[in-house]
């Protein structure tokens, strides 16, 4: 007979809570305005009810804009109702780089995820609505569910088959985000070990890398030219692409790891994890416009359309939710987004590459990840001194933020001089010598913030957030030109 | 910057924490023996390689029995692990039905449900290994994906089709449970309120009954002969069945909705929440066996075959890791297995249900839960007065559970006395009448577990439970035995 006693821990009296008072006060008010909330949910249902009766045809990506726009009114109008309860439940944190060290909510981005997926699971019939409406008997048995192409049934009827391998791929993408929901919550509440949640997305992306085993099997990737040509220089014809084999599945693994914990690990100022994952959401969208467009306008078909449609499909819902969450993340931030944010965004996206078949495009826009892991590296594998927290540093009496450096009480050994040295020498990292005995004496923690840091000077975080955000979206600027101009070329095509 | 403060809560100093010391001594030690358990993952591994050279074919159901035997394992050894762990962060109840009152882990059910979970993500390449291995490409394009039929790929290949539409339904079946984990874990953490958390199911259910809609389609359910027979008499011939349309989808989900809060509520005593999920699964298996064991055996098919099989894999494991969880959960019960065990069993049950296209043979197993809905049915709509807690009270003497008691302060309105007496007169509750008066001032708390103690008297927690859980197996196999015996009668066929 349990005494059902709810994870609660009463908080410290007298504190300021920053998040409850900022989330309740009129400003927040303010931010969702009844009205114009009720304005954009009547748009959405506007668009998710955009049957034409001239053309007798349904638009999926439409209902989708409808489905966005009414989960951002409804992350908008949680995150303040539930921020509260997550407090109370323990879920907060202090933010150490306000004067008052508020507490506000942390986790908030379960919040998300939840609406994310509900809104996902009621977008099925409609994404399936010309399947279900006009081509299936309805009341039918089993056969006639089954794939058979556009062959009469036994039914005597035409019927275009449902596409049971898309759902398949539809739905193992929200199993995929779903565990991360869970991980990441889990994550949040029990301060998992490093290493063992390395390896959690890679157990939830299986279901979708089975899919896509099944479905695609495409293992073959497109090689420059000039690879080829160094390595059998006497064909004259060039094949174009080599196949990778268990090679891609590896890959696309450790995309699923990397994603999410890359984007957990560039984080720390208000609004910076939503906010690259928007930066990065936002500019895969307009990668899949390159491909979607067009065959909608000129009714041009290209083989990888519909990958990209997919892709618009799990993108546009994140945009949304990620917008709200923003809007309460962002400086001064009422809210904490926390792991779960992190993961589950992260997998979304990791998912998105893998789905739509370009997972290595993927690549080019992480770049501000890839390099901040690889930049990271020699902390995080101890090569030089890790201290346990490495945000840059709150100056209380300037109110702005200043790299964090990690001190060496002990002079370096003399390889991690040398390193730290050279790095200082191409400004990548600032240290201080003793002008006696010219060791190194502390230097700046090796993170994309801190480095930002030591360019600009010291910044208010806002306008920290906003350099590396303006760098996210510079480098993915920079990939989506690569991508269509400067790769093509040394490819030998494009497949736009 | 967050200061993650993890949602941490101290343990009350000086307090018995019963399930942090029954978890660690040394009889938990001596369940969890690494000899047996290595046996027991060893015989798993022989159960999943079970590939038949002679015969050239694989066995996903063997697989699956292996791989319950090691999620079985698993869940024996996490569980004392996390233990600790769940107390630590605010996972903890206390016993009220024990004399120290011991504090112990709740939601324990919560790590069933992600081995759960897990196992069914590695299940999938085994349960599809015949199409995988032998009868794809493996490195193909999307075409040969799709479904269709035994023709002549374009490769030339003769190739079985991969059944999408199978692997759909597993996946949508995943989601739904992995809903319900969600918000068993949510409902754990924050108490959501009753009338919303009811209907929550039924959003998890989505993807499922969509599947169900677009796989199957069949609203037809069979009719008592008698029934038609006074709806149009003249039919010299019977149809065997009526088109629910609509009606049937509404019923999957009410079934949805149910099953999880029916296990939740039929609930409070060591043992019983995660015993009746077990009996209904074990009589499940049972029923499943009885059309998957002939056609294995003889050789026999039946169209329901399939169905049933798809059921067993979805069981087993929930019988697997239900096992482990009961051993710590049984009187003297060690851990708590939260709202979120009874959601997460409830809706793999209500979905095999659904999958198997046996929601309504499924109700045949209910009946100790939809009696005690029904009978609960005035006090939860308050035509009874309902105190906040109607569990069995703890006699600290005796040491026994006694029936929780109803008092009326204020003598009871007409129509519910009448009631009470009606009810007392058919032995259906305890009442105590004023003998001078005649007024009734106190009665039975109207569930199952009250209705058991007034017939039987006084007894310990775990003779409790054994008599709940016998009512459960002695109505399941009067379920099974009326739905291949009696009904087949009234409804003019079996399907067996």
């Amino acid at each position: 007979m349990p005494s059902t006693a709810p994870p609660f821990k009463p908080l410290p009296s007298g504190e300021i809570v920053y998040g409850d008072l900022a989330l309740t006060s009129t400003s927040a008010r303010q931010k969702s305005s009844w009205l114009s909330n009720l304005a954009l949910v009547a748009v959405g249902i506007a668009l998710i009810c955009n049957w034409n009766r001239n053309t007798q045809s349904y638009d999926p990506l439409l209902a989708l804009v409808g489905f966005s726009i009414i989960s951002y009114v409804v992350t908008l109008v949680l995150i303040p109702l539930l921020g509260p309860e997550f407090v109370r439940i323990g879920f907060h944190g202090r933010d150490l780089g306000k004067k008052d060290r508020p507490l506000i909510p942390e986790t908030m981005g379960a919040v998300c995820a939840l609406v994310y997926l509900v809104t996902m699971f009621f977008f099925i019939p409609f994404l399936f609505y010309k399947y279900i409406v006009t081509d299936t008997s309805g009341g039918g048995n089993r056969e006639q569910g089954i794939d058979i192409g556009s062959t009469l049934l036994h039914t005597g009827q035409p019927m275009r088959m449902f596409p049971h391998s898309k759902l398949a791929e539809y739905l193992a993408a929200l199993l995929s985000s779903f565990s991360m929901l869970v991980l990441g919550v889990a994550d949040d509440l029990f301060d998992i070990r490093w290493r063992n949640k390395l390896f959690m997305p890679a157990i939830a992306v299986l279901p979708l890398i089975f899919v896509y085993y099944v479905d695609f099997g495409v293992t073959r990737v497109v090689v420059p030219k000039f690879v080829y040509q160094l390595v059998s220089p006497n064909t004259a014809e060039l094949p174009v692409t080599i196949d990778l084999g268990v090679l891609y599945y590896l890959y696309m693994l450790a995309l699923a790891i990397f994603l999410p914990n890359s984007i957990n690990i560039l984080a720390g100022i208000n609004g910076l994890e939503a906010g690259q994952a928007f930066v990065i959401a936002i500019f895969l969208l307009i990668n899949d416009a390159l491909y979607v467009l067009p065959s909608r306008l000129f009714d041009v078909s290209h083989p990888a359309t519909e990958a990209h449609l997919l892709s618009m499909y799990f993108i546009l819902p994140l945009v949304a939710v990620t917008f709200a969450l923003l809007r309460f993340n962002w400086f001064p931030a009422s809210v904490f987004v926390g792991d779960t944010y992190c993961y589950f965004a992260g997998m979304v996206l990791a998912q998105v590459g893998i789905l739509g078949h370009f997972a290595k495009t993927l690549m080019l826009f992480l770049i501000p990840q890839v390099f901040n892991f690889i930049y990271s590296a020699p902390q995080l594998f101890h090569l030089i001194p890790c201290p346990r927290h490495r945000l840059p540093k709150f100056n209380i009496e300037t109110g702005l933020r200043e790299p964090s450096r990690v001190a060496f009480p002990e002079p370096p050994k003399k390889l991690q001089t040398v390193m730290l040295k050279l790095l200082a020498s191409v400004k990548l990292i600032d240290i201080e010598v003793d002008s006696k005995s010219g060791t190194v004496v502390s230097a700046s923690n090796m993170t994309l913030i801190n480095l930002v840091l030591t360019w600009t000077g010291p910044l208010r975080e806002d306008r920290l957030a906003y350099v590396i955000l303006g760098i996210q979206a510079g480098t993915c600027i920079a990939g989506l030109l690569a991508r269509h101009t400067i790769l093509p070329m040394i490819f030998g095509r494009d497949n736009l």
